[in-house]
């Protein structure tokens, strides 16, 4: 038996909505289990009427239904116990019970004071066209690419894109210190060439720079990158970590928006039974961490979300979450010319259009393809 | 279409262990959309048949049938494109694919080559027998908790914990640095009472800290923590990164065992459709970044893995990965006096037993709980 406990607590607490899946005689053991195994991982049993039990343990807040087999369950969790860091905020709210089938997390509510111990995107929707210049419509992404090319090969290919005034012309994600286009060299081509294109457009075209470096480097390489004029930083939180996008969003000395990609995330929205919602994770936990833009793959391209997640993803992104800025979500992957009419249709102006192989076929120059792109979303605007 | 690149390439490749899920006629294309996917990410007919084809692009090594509907596909790739980082080699293995229906990744095989540029676990099995004097039987190992303890709270469960000679004593993986029992504070005490528990029994038990600390402090946090005498790191990959895992074990300035905590890891393995196996997961992956310990929910606990796909684990720890040693696989979540015998007749000795509940019910003190542990389990062996 654990002596009792007194504790200094705000009472303040933030709450997870569960989506559990268990028959109806299970459903409430299932929700009290939770609240253990996410906070004192011990036998509850052996814990006194005292403020562990108070505060310390996850408190169920509501239980209802779904539909035959799955119960929204929402649990609240006292703040403190995150330590107001990202990294055991992830912890209470799925680390161990992403062990456990039939666990999902669908939303994040969590109270003002809680959030305002965060600085969430830097820049967010607003900043972002605020720094291209783009007031009013769509904002355009597209991806340097394939993996092979040397760095003075990629860095035509970003004076090209630059030239047909894509707002942010990044790296593609596999791009990381392969011999071929050594990092340091990549980014001092490419951003000499986008500066070279958005002098003769008077343009301001941004080369996204992919931050996929090693832990020892990372910080160091974002540092460096600014430094160099880099416009932006694409970021894959499943493999660096999102506390790392967090850190790189944080830092004063690097001040660059923040692109977040989704390379190895997929296993969280892999199930309707396990992991987090699309709005959660893609939008909500993105946000947190510091993401001006969160990258997915749309519906109707070569991967399987659909436009019904797609959407989730915008809400996640744009919903109100007390000071952290509403970002912009990025659907990629397979976009092309005959796409963009349910592309407008789905996501109106406040999206970033990701479009990569499509700019580079046909008989059309890649600026000549990246003007013709925008001109068909614009009059798909206009009618 | 993008003009011929001529590449210095070693040739050397890797392979991945791909399960497909799909329909026999669609095997083919399936495999070489991954090929794509997972390096050029560019529509391959604008690509000449060059070096990028030959070497940048994924090859399918094998296709073979492993049930109506799921196949094993054997994909190479270059060693090169993963410019020799571990983050790159994860992006390689899984970045996009994670985000599509019916990949999973059963098994790595990288040349020795290739391994032999990462340093893999500082310890493994033997190094940590002989770090506490453990020449044949099982590892134990426990853990501090319940959070809402003051540090001095749970330095006297240390104490206690090492008095009963259990070799490793961590923190519960939620103890981060809440005001209950703030890191430093925490670290200090234990540090202090696990050493003086030692001098009473002339044990060897080392306090292991809960590193999830936020990106800024991590590395600082565990230098401090070695200077203090900690005597491992228990580190939580799938929250923090496996290649920030890989860094703490690289360090020399650290020099610390590495225990791997699964916290966020289980979506990948919740579907047999997606994400990695438990083999690749918390064995060779966890490996390859470092861990000398790889803690996983055992069978029959209060989790959902089978006896099948802990022994996956096992396998995972201990299979030949050139220079990588082997590690202690490390089942826990729910191991009590009861199951003592389904263990030890799953796992035999090289193993480390995570028991912590269990350890503070009854009437005994928690010495003597370790102790009848310890004797249970080395009399079953000897039978």
């Amino acid at each position: 038996m654990i002596e009792n406990v007194t504790l200094d607590i705000s009472g303040e607490r933030f709450q997870v909505f569960y989506r559990l899946r268990c028959e109806a005689q299970d459903v409430e053991a299932f929700a009290r289990h939770i609240c253990v195994e996410q906070t004192i991982e011990f036998p509850a049993e052996l814990i006194g009427d005292d403020d562990i039990r108070r505060h310390v343990m996850g408190q169920v807040v509501s239980l209802a239904p779904l539909d035959d087999h799955s119960w929204r369950v929402v649990i609240s969790y006292a703040v403190e116990i995150t330590g107001f860091s990202l990294t055991q905020t992830m912890n209470v709210i799925f680390g161990n019970v992403s062990l456990m089938p039939g666990v999902r997390v669908d939303r994040l509510e969590f109270p003002d004071s809680f959030l305002s111990r965060f600085k969430g995107p830097r820049f967010g929707l607003q900043g972002l066209r605020d720094l291209v210049g783009e007031k009013h419509q769509q904002l355009y992404c597209s991806a340097l690419k394939p993996m092979g090319l040397s760095a003075d090969q990629l860095a035509q290919q970003a004076y090209q894109l630059a030239l047909g005034e894509f707002h942010f012309i990044k790296d593609d994600h596999g791009l990381a210190d392969q011999p071929f286009a050594p990092f340091r060299e990549r980014v001092s081509r490419c951003v000499e060439q986008v500066a070279k294109a958005n002098q003769q457009t008077g343009g301001s075209s941004r080369y996204v720079v992919s931050l996929n470096s090693p832990a020892e480097q990372i910080v160091e390489d974002a540092i460096w990158a600014k430094e160099q004029g880099v416009g932006g930083l694409l970021v894959p939180p499943g493999i660096v970590g999102f506390d790392m996008m967090r850190r790189l969003a944080d830092d004063d000395r690097i001040g660059l928006p923040i692109l977040c990609h989704p390379s190895h995330l997929g296993s969280y929205v892999a199930s309707p039974d396990n992991g987090l919602s699309f709005y959660a994770l893609f939008g909500q936990l993105a946000r947190l961490a510091g993401a001006d833009v969160s990258i997915y793959p749309n519906f109707g391209g070569r991967f399987s979300f659909t436009r019904d997640q797609c959407l989730e993803i915008v809400k996640g992104c744009t919903d109100p979450m007390a000071i952290l800025k509403p970002i912009v979500a990025s659907p990629g992957g397979g976009m092309n010319f005959s796409n963009v009419q349910d592309m407008v249709d789905a996501y109106g102006k406040d999206i970033m259009f990701l479009i990569g192989g499509a700019l580079h076929k046909g008989d059309a120059t890649v600026p000549e393809n990246c003007r013709a792109f925008k001109a068909q979303v614009a009059a798909l605007l206009r009618r």
